[in-house]
């Protein structure tokens, strides 16, 4: 029974109790909501108790599985403990853990992956039941028994107003500084007014009924803060064609200046995006996305980006450090939200996002495949992606242009899984170049990505396979297509290791 | 020169001309904004104009082509003469017409195919460059220079806003009564401040600038009002699994009751659906959606429905008489509003709407194709099935489970072209029944779609398929494929006309 000092509401001081303590509410079955976004603000010892306890029940022969639910990402702490315990009999809606990628691939932990705006509202509308526990990190309880949120805000206020049982983790490594950073927002039957990216429009702190709290547990330990990789030429021209082409749209009339707020995806390509944007001379940019990264604060920092609104930090070691030492600078910059809030349909339209999204790959008709390999094997889930892409003003992807050192085309002839249609995709971004599909019907698209986003290396093929489907004679049509070889640069990949023939 | 007492603005008046007189402002190389929706409010006389201009020029050896851009799809008097003189070089955003239907499939004209909320905003930000001339039916022209909105809203205000001249088509045909049963409205960077779907928030006036206007033509015409076929067997069993699925939710609480608003797309099965649903006892139903059918005037007259919000009209020619006579009981219960707002995606989240759209075919693992066959050919487009679906409470999609007389499965091991994506797409109907995906995997949809919607006649092979697919060692997965297979089923649709083995 650990004390802490960030337990101020004598109510709650009463139930602090170990994480075995606390797992010991956790029922074979159970729906379980727990904290946590893109490896920022889970819980960091109450899962591993958990996954325990179905093991030890596993080896007295009894069955033990949950169902995991979260904001979007985890850790090894979380996703890696319950996969490996074997724990996990459902997830949503996004993780890129190796183990429990490897059940779900399996077949064994049953997964649905959705966009991350979208969970919170089914689980308030008991499309999967009843949420019978939630498991929420928090940086400290006030005397007042609310609740400062820790490093995401996520679906944490869903889980803590719909769960019928609330375990609570304070975490001690979390820093203090980050209160009044949060905006809780419950979004209703009614307009979310947000108008800029700056608005706060609920407040600083989670609440909780306090009748419903079985447990608060101690921990201690940071976020899995993973380091980013130095920039390495391919992001560099990938980011170079981007900010060319939003510059571009400037001088055209066509995109206002300052640009609209900005969306990026996770990893090292939009980390460089940032770092070309602050290079590129342009001012007063924002951001409205779901995760705060390296690159954002260093925007910050010099006064290149105004404000960041997102529902998670996803900062390297260094990053965290700098911004617990300067938490009241940026608290004045940044707005972590709900993800219903950060990902809304409604806000990205209203303010005209312009959203960066990695991928796996996209076709010559601009279809995009975010989740799979070959059509079956599920990487990590198309989390936010698509809340961004279908609702921004210009929705823009982008991927080296090759991947398993030269063997595999990122251009296929038909993407083997779509998770965004052509009919929301507008702009393609390799190291190659860019192609903007705004104006253009398939039989244009097909040329402009072949010619600007494609490799040398596929180029030719990619020409060979759309001269002979415009030309098939018996199914012309808007967007011609080989259905015999249509994924057969899968199939060969499947068969040999390479798209190349 | 007609004169009509229906132009009451003498400024107005000045400007009537003929029709070649209107179609001379019409350039080669012009981009042309046309009022029209699912074939009511589309001009009626000026487009053959345009057409014959073409066809002059072209007889000439000189070149003469536009851009053609509307609400929906229109009639034989726009998309048809347009498409027959070889005048439109441009096609966006849907269409349904056959000739049309054939250039595009030509690709001689070019054809995006878009969300329907989504060309107004491009059309104003710039993206396909600058408007060139409107060319918009009316129903009046008041003393003040207002203009009465005709059987459709579209993106007429849009239009009227961004071109550089602006054409008026005065039709006497149009009810004088259909006054007062718009609602117009410019969404901009604010909420749209409609939280039930009767809600007002504009004028019932369209407005122009008058300094635009070029010409003002007076037609009479109706719309093409075509008739709907006598609800069959199969519409009704799909209906039938439909409203059940509705009350059977309601009863395990995840529905509220009365229901919330209803979208229904266009066709015989949409409307047998209706019909269901006023004949299940269910209450006080409202209609947030594109088009007023007739299914809906049915309901509404008899109180089952209460409200309908829509952007168009689309109905029979007995029942655009029975709206004329009955105009003013049907406007206290109707509103007619812009595209962007009756396909707002943050309108359709914050009212929860259930969407019911029909589809070409699906495939074991929900992701559905509506737009093309055997993934070249387009039939029509994908209209405003996206926007409802994405932002829905509950997405559903229904079809017959086979074509071509039973040679055709609607549900397939991979769809061939994919316009709504696994992530989007809650429900998938045929007569069989229905399958509801909410809570399932891959794996477990396979499973219930195979089983509750495919035809006893497919069944066994679907079943073979999955079967084989998870049991692919080399490639396991989330969603099993089998790539050299997933398309076979359409090869042998082109190859031999039949699905079947």
């Amino acid at each position: 029974m650990a004390f802490s000092e960030r337990i101020a509401a004598p109510a709650f001081r009463r139930l602090v109790t170990d994480q075995a303590g606390a797992a010991a509410h956790v029922a074979n079955g159970a729906l379980v909501g727990f904290s946590g976004f893109t490896g920022a603000g889970y819980p960091k010892a109450v899962p591993a108790a958990i996954a325990a306890r179905a093991q030890a029940e596993h080896q007295a022969g009894r069955p033990f599985q949950i169902g995991v639910l979260t904001g979007a990402s985890t850790a090894p702490e979380l996703d890696g403990v319950l996969a490996e315990a074997q724990a996990a009999s459902f997830r949503a809606p996004y993780q890129s853990d190796p183990t429990m990628r490897r059940a779900i691939n399996a077949g064994t932990t049953r997964y649905k992956d959705m966009h991350l705006s979208a969970l919170g509202p089914a689980v308030r509308g008991g499309v999967f039941g009843p949420l019978d526990v939630a498991v929420v990190e928090v940086t400290a309880i006030d005397p007042d028994g609310r609740l400062v949120p820790s490093s995401s805000v996520g679906n944490n206020q869903t889980w803590l107003d719909t769960a019928e049982a609330v375990i609570l983790e304070v975490n001690e490594w979390m820093s203090p500084s980050l209160t009044g950073m949060h905006d809780v927002y419950r979004p209703g039957r009614a307009p979310i007014p947000i108008n800029a990216p700056g608005d706060r429009i609920g407040t600083p702190y989670l609440d909780v009924d306090p009748a419903k709290v079985v447990a608060v547990v101690v921990a201690s330990g940071p976020d899995r803060n993973s380091a980013f990789k130095p920039v390495d030429a391919t992001s560099q021209a990938i980011a170079a064609h981007l900010v060319d082409f939003l510059t571009a749209e400037q001088r055209a009339g066509r995109l206002p200046s300052p640009l609209p707020p900005l969306q990026s995806g996770v990893g090292n390509i939009a980390n460089a995006v940032l770092a070309a944007l602050g290079a590129s001379g342009l001012r007063d940019l924002t951001s409205y996305t779901e995760v705060i990264q390296d690159g954002m604060l260093g925007l910050i920092e010099r006064g290149v980006m105004t404000t960041a609104s997102a529902t998670a930090f996803s900062l390297s070691p260094e990053a965290a450090e700098l911004m617990n030492q300067k938490a009241d600078f940026f608290r004045r910059h940044i707005v972590l939200r709900p993800q219903e809030v950060s990902n809304s349909p409604e806000v990205i339209s209203r303010l005209g996002v312009i959203s960066c999204n990695g991928m796996v790959e996209a076709d010559i008709y601009g279809n995009v495949n975010s989740t799979h390999v070959s059509g079956s094997r599920m990487i990590n889930g198309i989390g936010g992606s698509g809340d961004f892409t279908r609702n921004a003003r210009i929705s823009t992807f982008v991927t080296p242009s090759t991947a398993k050192g030269g063997a595999v085309s990122c251009i296929v002839p038909m993407v083997s899984h779509v998770d965004h249609t052509e009919h929301d995709v507008d702009v393609v971004v390799t190291e190659q170049g860019l192609a903007d599909l705004r104006r253009l019907a398939p039989r244009q698209r097909s040329r402009a990505i072949i010619a600007h986003c494609a490799h040398p290396d596929f180029r030719d093929a990619l020409t060979d396979y759309v001269d002979r489907a415009e030309a098939a004679s018996d199914h012309p049509g808007q967007t011609p297509h080989l259905l015999r070889e249509a994924l057969s640069w899968h199939v060969r990949f499947q068969e040999t290791g390479s798209m190349l023939a």
